[in-house]
């Protein structure tokens, strides 16, 4: 390990860092992540390393962002391999409390993005919007970034956050790092690891159908039934998916578009067993 | 009016001349006020002055923290002689917003501290806490204040208001200043010029029951049922008010103490025609 990359435990600790750098005129940039680190992140850290002069890597597995029947407690935890894709992505501290570290016994405080988060994801997972938005607005104050890094392939919480960020007068700009796939297609995703190895052959037709749906509303089409049924059969055909949604939305605002045109995006949910997964691309 | 003080209305111009003043070293103060400002206002201007090198006075009826039932629209607004007292008391900045700035149309993020606004004034006012919340963390973001000056007359408030500080790290700290009191005792709020004045005759009776019942704790007297009742007495000899709530409380946590003893708040609401008081002390 480099002595490079502080390894910060306490929230305070880190505020003081951070407030010396800031001191010091330099320009931070956070990458908040719930580690089991892939290159999916590794991508958004190199992303992160160019934009600014001290770079923060968080890992946090946020357990007020799971539900009651979620994968909290099996969610992957892999920290030493964090720490040196950390150490490649040239960070210079890896931010990891523990859950009492930033909720301790007392904690009262939420925050929710009411109204966007009351579809799509939000819909399908009670509270969780409110435990992200919650812990990256704790993120933030902690760190406090010039810039932020989140990952495209939870595409909601992008818009959300961005939403948070606008209307809390939040000083930080948040950059979307595009979704990285594997040669199938399949969006990169820590929950990766619960597939069989029959489940993973088939599970790039998430990405298949997203395609091929793209292609469609560059050509023209618009009837938003009719791109999702395309889409159903291609995965149905191919896979044990099970579809919990397909939509088509303004990349803005996420608002349904009864008329599918560009700019959109297409987002899609579905079920392998026990474990949820979810994509998106979009039209431009 | 002095060119010392600044008048600004729009979050990003604030948050410009704030993020000016931190590059230059300046220690940051902030009095957050919904205007209609009086000697307790003045009070907390003064204190909030010694706590800084730059001094900022909010104005902000803040609509969302208003009831549909409840007086925004007949809230006093006094700006002329608002600036007059802000210049009086030293200030650098006059921070005065306007509804549309601070919530414009998309706007959908709050904040709530959730069990600790369940209670007292929470209770009795639905969603008035998830407004004041919101807002101060608003006008935080805006002014990056090192110091945030709030009045002890709303007790619950400052909890509320330390509660949200800590869970979300703001890197902020709250000063409370004392109650401001008339000769008998009524203390000053915006909202007693809707007493009449024969009402107002009687509205010394809240802090005179206050005064009573400090005594007796002091004294030695543990059982809030006869405390309480003891207050009633006073209040309803003397006056037209009618007790929403007389709770004895632990003055940091607003937990119910079932056998009373110091430290305690306690805490007192009645209403007078159409309007509210609230006021609280504590035995220390």
């Amino acid at each position: 390990m480099s002595p490079q990359m502080k390894i910060v435990r306490a929230p305070k600790s880190m505020q003081l860092l951070a407030q010396r750098w800031r001191e010091q005129g330099q320009k931070i940039v956070l990458v908040p992540t719930m580690g089991a680190l892939h290159n999916g992140h590794l991508a958004l850290i190199r992303r992160g390393r160019q934009q600014g002069d001290k770079l923060v890597v968080s890992i946090f597995v946020n357990p007020t962002q799971f539900g009651p029947r979620e994968d909290f407690s099996r969610y992957p935890r892999t920290f030493e391999a964090d720490k040196q894709r950390c150490l490649a992505g040239g960070a210079d501290a890896l931010f990891c409390p523990e859950p009492d570290d930033m909720y301790p016994p007392d904690f009262d405080t939420w925050v929710n993005v009411e109204v966007l988060t009351s579809i799509l994801e939000g819909a399908a997972r009670t509270a969780h919007f409110r435990g992200v938005c919650t812990v990256v607005l704790k993120l933030l104050n902690t760190v406090t970034p010039d810039v932020a890094v989140f990952g495209q392939k939870d595409y909601q919480q992008c818009v959300v956050i961005k939403r948070m960020v606008d209307d809390l007068n939040l000083p930080v700009k948040v950059v979307i790092g595009p979704t990285v796939r594997e040669p199938d297609g399949l969006a990169l995703s820590s929950r990766n690891v619960y597939l069989t190895v029959e489940q993973r052959r088939t599970a790039g037709v998430l990405y298949q159908a997203l395609s091929l749906a793209k292609e469609q509303i560059t050509r023209g089409k618009t009837n938003p039934a009719r791109l999702a049924g395309q889409m159903e059969r291609i995965i149905r055909r191919n896979s044990d998916f099970e579809i919990e949604y397909i939509e088509f939305a303004d990349p803005a605002t996420l608002k349904r578009q009864t008329i599918v045109h560009p700019p959109a995006v297409i987002l899609l949910a579905a079920r392998l067993g026990a474990t949820r997964f979810i994509d998106n691309v979009i039209v431009r």
